[in-house]
């Protein structure tokens, strides 16, 4: 078992990796209330809702769980109000504590309607995806989307505790499994090359699920994202370099549609591309964006910009987000392999020169 | 002109009590934001939407307004959901300032909007009733209502800073006038017997909107509660004396079904059955819980408990409440007139001869 400590102050927590779902005796020292509810979707619950309700009520808790369908169109002020009529069917206190079981989703889902239930209760998290454990369980950003926009409602809301059980990714589809390792790669591109060379001279027993290479690749995950996370709660600064990756693969999702590709899929090729730009700028080498291209490649994951997408659908989708984000468009790019830097400092040319390397 | 500041570290901010709108610099000294939104209703939109507008928009600012139907009705997630629409629609990033620019209900929805809005942007209120101006200005409660529960959704947002211009008094019809001022004499039933002596001795000065007189006491009100909420901004502790008169007033409000009621008229009935609990009980004399309900009536504010509901029905009401709120029942009563204090230590007998008191 591995702790990583996400250091916040009075809103500080721990994150353990490792048979968490087998050692009752920790949930129920992290979860001291009386009264909890868990929330998870339809395709967890039957895997381990069980198994967690029975460790928590083993101590005499009073234990229920609402069940809200699955998928990122179900992430919505409208499935939120599930969980705060079940709350208030009952009703709770602001004593109760939320337990989220469940990817990306219902984590950021539970942790605002913790945020926001009686304007503020305890929660926990349980990620069962890799992508949800090395990502969206560090950092307490929550929230749902809006028509209009992904993630543009929520809250900055630290849980008390995060359990992770890496033995759940027996569960995860392949395909799910290589999306979550896609972020593993971008914390070692924008913050670690060391942990770049692990991941490479490792990712064949990590995607053999061992339990070791596993625990060290979540623990070191979590670690990066902690530390820029403690650096930049709030995001006014460093934290965005986490978005590496994210401004071309977010311009892919919302062109070829929620969906096409799983998240990290599209920010793999965003990685690919960015780091394209990268060396098109002399920050980084040809050879760095190749080595990390070949990386993300040997993890199943897409390196090349979806057949038929434009130049000018790239650039109409990111000057969008532009908006949303602040005034003027702003890139993660490489200084070197292991440090991202936030940068305006490119012309539009550099940026379609970039584009039409890509789209054929 | 007055100020009033709200410490909170941080998030402390002034309250400006005078004639703010007639006063264009202090408003854009305030709001440096380049993006204004303002947040009305239907009510109040006629009134001085254009008025605010004009004095943002000559610092070249621009400036959009959303106007929500009026009522406590709609005072819900669907709601909040059309200031998202038009934040999303522009799209305006993170640097915008929300203006919440009427009662209580635009108060609170507007700083919830605030505070979800891309996981938090700026807000800045201008209460446009005594209620508001006295209560909800102060302390950062924001939310929705649920259909099962009142404020159940919501979170703490402070204001950058709150203007308060008692001259849109003027429009405010007197009941609704009478029902906030039911707050100011809690204030000073809660935290300030020489208070009560000052409102005794001018509350016909000040139902006769005499700026001076109404300056003096929206600032003293916001000073007791600011003071309190300073203390306990998240209400762990003595924040839960400023209840004053709401159990009783709820069970009111619940029971006889919104509306019929305004909430400052049940807070007056409230506060009259729990000045008399305390008298009962030997905290207060006979005399001073009829000191208070003297000046309650001096407002035209109800002091007797409504026609043909039941000590059952109170109880009822106030145990639901209970279950929401915490374990046990409590209740907060006066040690003396100018202190009040939460206490769970009476006897259901206790209560239930205050209600038989009350109830015919």
């Amino acid at each position: 078992m591995k702790t990583v400590t996400v250091a916040l102050g009075d809103r500080s927590y721990p994150i353990y990796i490792g048979d968490c779902l087998s050692t009752p005796e920790l949930l129920l020292k992290a979860i001291p209330h009386l009264e909890v509810m868990i929330v998870t979707n339809t395709t967890v619950a039957p895997l381990y809702l069980n198994k967690i309700k029975q460790a928590l009520e083993g101590a005499n808790k009073s234990v229920e769980a609402v069940v809200l369908p699955d998928g990122e169109q179900h992430k919505t002020l409208d499935t939120i109000n599930l969980i705060f009529d079940a709350l208030l069917e009952k009703p709770y206190s602001r004593k109760v504590a939320l337990v989220a079981l469940g990817g990306g989703v219902i984590g950021d889902m539970t942790g605002f309607a913790a945020a926001s239930y009686q304007r503020g209760v305890d929660f926990i998290q349980i990620p069962t995806t890799l992508l949800s454990q090395v990502d969206s369980s560090v950092g307490g950003k929550t929230g749902v989307n809006h028509r209009l926009g992904k993630n543009m409602i929520g809250a900055f809301k630290q849980p008390l505790a995060v359990f992770i059980d890496p033995a759940v990714l027996n569960t995860l589809p392949k395909k799910e499994f290589a999306a979550g390792f896609a972020e593993i790669i971008k914390h070692g591109a924008l913050h670690d090359e060391k942990y770049l060379s692990y991941l490479e001279a490792n990712i064949d027993a990590i995607f053999a699920l061992e339990s070791n290479a596993l625990i060290d690749a979540i623990s070191k995950s979590c670690e990066i994202k902690a530390s820029v996370v403690t650096q930049d709660e709030t995001e006014q600064g460093i934290r965005a370099t986490l978005n590496f990756g994210h401004t071309f693969g977010h311009a892919v999702e919302t062109t070829m549609g929620y969906g096409t590709y799983l998240h990290g899929e599209a920010v793999a090729i965003g990685m690919v591309m960015a780091a394209h730009m990268s060396a098109q700028l002399g920050y980084i080498t040809a050879e760095d964006a190749q080595r990390l291209s070949q990386l993300i490649k040997r993890a199943s994951l897409p390196v090349e910009s979806p057949k038929g997408m434009t130049a000018v659908q790239y650039v109409d989708a990111m000057y969008r987000d532009k908006k949303v984000d602040s005034g003027t468009l702003k890139l993660i790019l490489l200084k070197r392999l292991g440090e991202a830097f936030v940068t305006s400092d490119f012309s539009k040319e550099d940026l379609l020169r970039t584009l039409n390397h890509f789209c054929h």
